[in-house]
């Protein structure tokens, strides 16, 4: 499956730099929320951008590696977690509750079955991925399969009027999923070297910490270290990571404002990015994580998250976070008096 | 005047780090929202802490030394982006509107008559202070006077159900007279000497910088150091600021959390808090500002703000673009299902 996205013309950049430069405040003082202003309106090739039925999509999905003790966690609580999303009582429900966001679940093969309920989505692919210390986390057609399922979905919310989604997961040992492709795709000499990559996720003691990395590298001597995005994604998994990588992809081709979160999220996008790096100017960063992997995610993409709040909760928090500075942008754009209109005199004056 | 601040007792933080830890999230996984949830049951003294009426006060006011050359912009701005508040189009007002924050705007001795005006209280104590390159900024009784208005109308907000109030401030000037503020009442050994703490303020350029140093230095050559909040304060002013701690004092009497914003809202700040120490555990540090002399203030409080935006605009702004985060720590404390509640495995399982 090839991807068909188109970096956002320029030509619109100094008209908007113009209108926020003209606003009410000298200039530059509204800081980071400016060049994202920017950028919104560079995304959606308008002096007045718009962010439209904003949306959070949380995928989840099961590692066959997370029975071998990568978590401080146990498996069960995937699906656990899961139900909390669709009873409301998670993080990312409060969040998205209060910033006025919509919600969406999807099982990309959570090892449980939920039956037909209201808020998620079936895309499972599977009980879960194979356990990447014995073999490959998914197959080939798995991993074509998890993308265009991601595709599909966020094709659906473009057509249903959203144009801004952020992007969550939950997963019992997907940090250290994210840790390998991490290692895969951005390598050593990109500052990626497993240690530095290889955090304690949910809290990982000292020892764990050390365990997660020894299993890390038995799985690295098996299933090597493939810089192809779409094999690192299939040796490495998992499901959740894979169906949401199509999802950025099909997002992209629908020219909508990506909110990524932290370091699972991101590694999505780093696999996302190899495929299409046309998709780097669709994102929005939203914030730093605790996890150190994330550090070097970012270092790589060249980019600095608009918050920093020592979150490493996963589950699309940073992203619902940080929307009402992406919404702010838009409003202060729309909504702001320029020198003129006002009739306030600039500095010159 | 004295004011009557109690800390808050600490009674209650042990029952609620244990409600905070048994959220279905490894514990310290929501970072800086945890500590601030903690903070906000502590002021609130309950185990379920609401924000009630959030509002925004903006403290104008004119600066004698400002015709002086301190500033990159006339000392008209101030009357002209006052009407600009009132008329909704000013960077505050597109914020607080998106947030749900009430906002008012205290004419704290503009030089103008606004007249009666809806959203515009007259606290006004001189048509601006007096130039300090000459002579005190204002006199011990306009001092007290102004702390006195600020505390009525802190306690005003309060009785109308207000348990939450974001701090911000416009006057032509007003950086000058915070980094003296902050020189004063920091010192040299604080890390606020005078360079240090002497910014671009709304956007001076190298040879301004120089000469608002140059004439800083001269105001200190005439006024001294005082290290007495209120002799400080008389000497180098201004009125918006003198209000504004003393609706600062006037908030913490009545429990409120109070939202900090940036360099001149922290210096008056130091004010309130040379006053009365135990008005700290009242504050959320909501942005660090690009200010340099910002950073000083921060450091000699011990404490780091929740974002850093790169804002250097003032009026609240960034007290109102933090409120989110805020309600954040609050809902998610009222909202998150418990991992009994939910049914959802400990790391412990």
């Amino acid at each position: 499956m090839t991807f068909q996205i188109c970096a956002p013309d320029r030509a619109l950049a100094a008209g908007l730099q113009h209108r926020i430069d003209n606003k009410t405040k000298p200039q530059g003082a509204l800081g980071r929320l400016e060049p994202l202003a920017l950028q919104l309106g560079l995304i959606q090739q308008t002096l007045t951008p718009e962010l439209r039925q904003p949306h959070i999509m949380v995928f989840a999905g099961d590692h066959g590696a997370a029975r071998a003790g990568i978590s401080a966690f146990p498996q069960d609580v995937t699906w656990q977690m899961v139900e909390n999303f669709l009873a409301g009582g998670a993080a990312i429900n409060v969040f998205s509750r209060q910033m006025g966001l919509g919600l969406t679940v999807i099982d990309c093969g959570v090892n449980h079955e939920f039956g037909t309920r209201p808020g998620l989505v079936n895309a499972k692919l599977g009980p879960g991925t194979a356990n990447y210390l014995e073999q490959a986390a998914m197959s080939a057609e798995q991993c074509e399969a998890a993308l265009a399922r991601g595709r599909e979905l966020a094709h659906a919310l473009a057509a249903n009027g959203c144009n801004v989604v952020g992007f969550g997961e939950m997963g019992i040992g997907n940090t250290a999923a994210a840790s390998l492709l991490t290692h895969c795709l951005i390598g050593d000499a990109g500052g990626a070297d497993l240690v530095t990559v290889t955090g304690r996720g949910t809290g990982l003691d000292d020892a764990g910490l050390v365990r997660k990395r020894e299993l890390l590298g038995q799985a690295l001597a098996r299933g090597g270290r493939p810089s192809d995005p779409r094999k690192a994604l299939a040796e490495y998994g998992g499901f959740e990571i894979a169906v949401m990588a199509g999802a950025m992809l099909g997002a992209a081709e629908k020219r909508m404002t990506l909110l990524i979160d932290g370091f699972i999220v991101t590694s999505a996008l780093l696999v996302a990015q190899a495929i299409a790096p046309e998709i780097l100017p669709y994102c929005v960063f939203a914030h730093r994580s605790k996890e150190p992997g994330h550090t070097a995610q970012l270092k790589h993409f060249g980019v600095d998250p608009l918050m920093e709040l020592d979150l490493r909760l996963g589950e699309g928090t940073g992203a619902a976070l940080a929307f009402p500075l992406v919404q702010a942008a838009a409003n202060f754009l729309n909504e702001m008096a320029s020198f003129d209109s006002a009739g306030v005199s600039d500095k010159s004056a």
